[in-house]
C-alpha cells in the first residue's frame, strides 16, 4: 500500500481541522482548513468529510478546536457556548450516529468534571478528542481482522458507497478485510457500485482500492443483479451510519436493495461498522430518521449541464434502512454477531 | 397532452431519415438528419435514436433512404449492396431484436419480390417502412389499452429506463397506459428511474411525463427500494428488447434488480412491449447476447470532469435478463400475457 493519507487531522497548532476535501476526489487530491463553525458545519454538510467514523472523529477535533477559540470566557459562559457549537454541528446531518456520538462524548468531559476551570477542559477535550480518532484506529483494525475470517483468496466482494479509510481512520470498515487482506497477500476481485448521486463509489472506493493495487471493477448500482447473476459476487460487505436493536440497518441509500438481492441470489451480506454505530435506543429502522437531500444532487450535481428537466420532481434520500432479515452478519470491533440480532447485539455489546 | 413529437420521419424528399436527437434531451430538442451509413449506424450507435420499436422504425426508413441511393444499380448488385447496409446496420446494437427484425422484414420484400425491378423495388420498400411505422402506432395504443385495464386512479406507478413516445412511435409501450389514462381523467404517481449510465429515465421519461402533464417523481436508480418500502408503488410498469420463449425478458440495465426488488415486495411487475420484441427463437434469457459498451459512459459522459479514476475497470452491461418468475404478466397488443409463459406467449402468437 502507498503512504496512509489522514483524512482528518488537527492542525500543529490546534487552531483548525485538516481534512481531505473528499468532494474533489478522485480528480484532486486537496486538504481544507476548518476553522469556524461555519466552515465545519458546511464540510458535513456537504460531504467534504463523510463516512460515519470519520465524521465522529471530525467532530470531535472541530469541538477541540472551537472551545479553544472561546477559551477567554468563564467556565459557565464557556460550557453554554460550547453546547450551542455541539448542537449546531449536530444538526448539520440527522442521521449518522457518529456525529452526535461523538459530540456527547466530548460533552460528556465537559460536564463530567464540574471542578475542573477553562484551560484543564482543554486539556481533557483535547485528549478526548485524539481517543476518539485513536480507538478508531483500533477498531477498524479488528473490525478488518474478524471481517478477514469471511473471506477467501479470490473471492469476489460487492460493495456500496464508501466505507474505506477515507470514511473513518485507517483501513476502514466494509474496506478494511480488502486492504488487510492485500497486505497479506490476498487477492480479491471487487465490485463497487458507484452509488448515486453522490458517487462515493466511483470517487472514493474505486480511488481507495485502485491506490492500494487490490482489483476493483466500476459498476452502476443497477448493475449489481447481473453481476451477482454472474455467479461473481461471493459475498457482500457495506457499512452501516446507525444500527437499531433488531439489527435494522441504516446505510447509504440503494443498501437495502442490495440486500434484497443478495438475499435473491444466496450470497452472503455483511454489515462492517463500529460498535459505536449500534443505536440500542432505536427498537427498528422505523425509528430512524432518514435525511432527505436536495433534488440538484440527482439533477445537476458533477454535471456540466443539467441532465434532467429543470422542474422535475425529485425524491432523494441519502440513506435507507435494510431489514434485519436481509443481513447475514454484523461485524463490528468485537466480532461477527449473526442473528437473532434483537438478543446477539445486546448480548455483544454487554459482551 | 401537448402536440406529438415525432421522433423518428422521413425527409419530405425521402433522402434522408429525420431524428430527435434524444441525447440533447432534455436541454435542446434538436433534430438530426441521417444521410449515409455510416450517420445512421452512429444515430443508433450512440442512441440519438433508442427504444427498440423506435430503432425498427428507424432502421426501415433508413434502409429504404439508402435503397434510394443506390437506385442507379442493376437489381442484383442492388440487392448485394442492400444487403451489405442492412448487415451494417444491424451490427450497430446486438440486443434489441426489432433493429434485426425491421431490417429482415425489409430485406425480405427484396428477395420475395423477385420479378421486380429497382424502380419497383424501392415503392414496395417505402411501403414497407411506412407500415413498419403504422403497424407501430396502432401496436402501441392497443398494449396501452391492454395495459391500463391494470391500473387505478391514483395509482403509483415505477418505471425504469424510457418507454415512452420517444422510444416508439406515438403513446409508448410501458408509458402508454400513462398517457392514454391521462387523456381520459386519469392521475397517476409516476416514480422515474435516473437509469445510469445514460440517464435515459432522467433525461427523456421525466421530460415526456412532466410534458403531459403527469405527476412524475425522479428518483436514482438505487432508491427504488425505499420507495417500494415506503408503500408508494401499485405496479412496476418497463418496456422489454427481446423477450425469450420463456418469458425470460431483456431489457436496460437494472430491470432484473428492480423485478427481485417488486417480487420481494408483494409488487406487480409487468413487461410491456410489441409482440415483435418476443423471439421464439430464444429459449431462455440465456441465449439473449447483452451489449457491453463503453466504460466512459459511467466514468466521464455527460459529465464536466472526469467522475471515477481514469484507469479504473469498468462493467458496463446494457441490457440485463429478468427471469420469467418474476414477471407478472407481459402485455403485447394482443393483451395480457400470464405465466406459464412457455406455453402461453405462443398461444398467444399463435392466437
Amino acid at each position: 500500500m502507498e503512504e496512509v493519507l489522514e483524512n482528518v487531522r488537527l492542525s500543529d497548532t490546534d487552531d483548525s481541522v485538516i481534512i481531505i476535501d473528499q468532494t474533489r476526489l478522485p480528480n484532486e487530491l486537496s486538504f481544507v482548513e476548518l476553522k469556524t463553525a461555519a466552515d465545519m458545519y458546511r464540510a458535513i454538510y456537504e460531504l467534504q468529510v463523510r463516512g460515519a467514523p470519520a465524521i465522529g472523529i471530525c467532530a470531535g477535533f472541530c469541538l477541540y478546536v472551537l472551545a479553544k477559540g472561546i477559551a477567554g470566557l468563564d467556565r459557565s459562559a464557556f460550557v453554554a457556548k460550547l453546547q450551542e457549537f455541539s448542537d449546531y454541528l449536530n444538526s448539520a446531518r440527522p442521521t449518522a450516529v457518529n456525529l452526535s456520538w461523538a459530540l456527547r462524548r466530548m460533552m460528556g468531559v465537559v460536564h463530567g468534571n464540574s471542578d475542573a476551570d477553562v484551560p484543564q477542559l482543554l486539556e481533557l477535550l483535547k485528549k478526548e478528542c485524539i481517543a476518539i480518532q485513536d480507538e478508531d484506529i483500533k477498531m477498524c483494525r479488528a473490525i478488518s481482522e474478524h471481517g478477514l475470517t469471511l473471506l477467501n483468496d479470490g473471492d469476489g466482494i460487492l460493495t456500496h458507497c464508501n466505507a474505506g479509510p477515507l470514511a473513518t481512520s485507517r483501513y476502514g470498515t466494509a474496506l478494511g478485510p480488502l486492504f488487510l487482506g492485500k497486505e497479506r497477500g490476498m487477492n480479491f476481485k471487487v465490485y463497487a457500485d458507484e452509488t448515486r448521486p453522490l458517487l462515493q463509489g466511483a470517487r472514493l472506493t474505486a480511488f481507495e482500492l485502485s491506490r492500494a493495487g487490490i482489483d476493483v471493477t466500476l459498476i452502476c448500482d443497477n448493475m449489481a443483479s447481473i453481476v451477482m447473476k454472474n455467479g461473481w459476487v461471493q459475498a457482500c460487505f457495506v457499512g452501516c451510519d446507525r444500527v437499531a436493536a433488531n439489527g435494522d440497518v441504516a446505510n447509504k441509500i440503494g443498501t437495502s436493495g442490495l440486500a434484497i438481492l443478495a438475499h435473491y441470489y444466496g450470497i452472503p451480506f455483511y454489515v462492517l461498522g463500529p460498535s459505536s454505530t449500534i443505536d440500542l435506543s432505536c427498537k427498528t429502522g422505523e425509528d430512524i430518521e432518514i435525511e432527505l437531500r436536495s433534488p440538484d444532487e440527482i439533477k445537476t450535481m458533477f454535471y456540466s449541464r443539467p441532465m434532467a428537466p429543470k422542474e422535475v420532481k425529485c425524491y432523494n434520500p441519502a440513506f435507507d434502512v435494510t431489514d434485519h432479515s436481509l443481513i447475514t452478519g454484523i461485524i463490528t470491533e468485537y466480532g461477527i454477531c449473526r442473528p437473532p440480532y434483537d438478543v446477539n447485539l445486546i448480548r455483544m455489546l454487554k459482551g
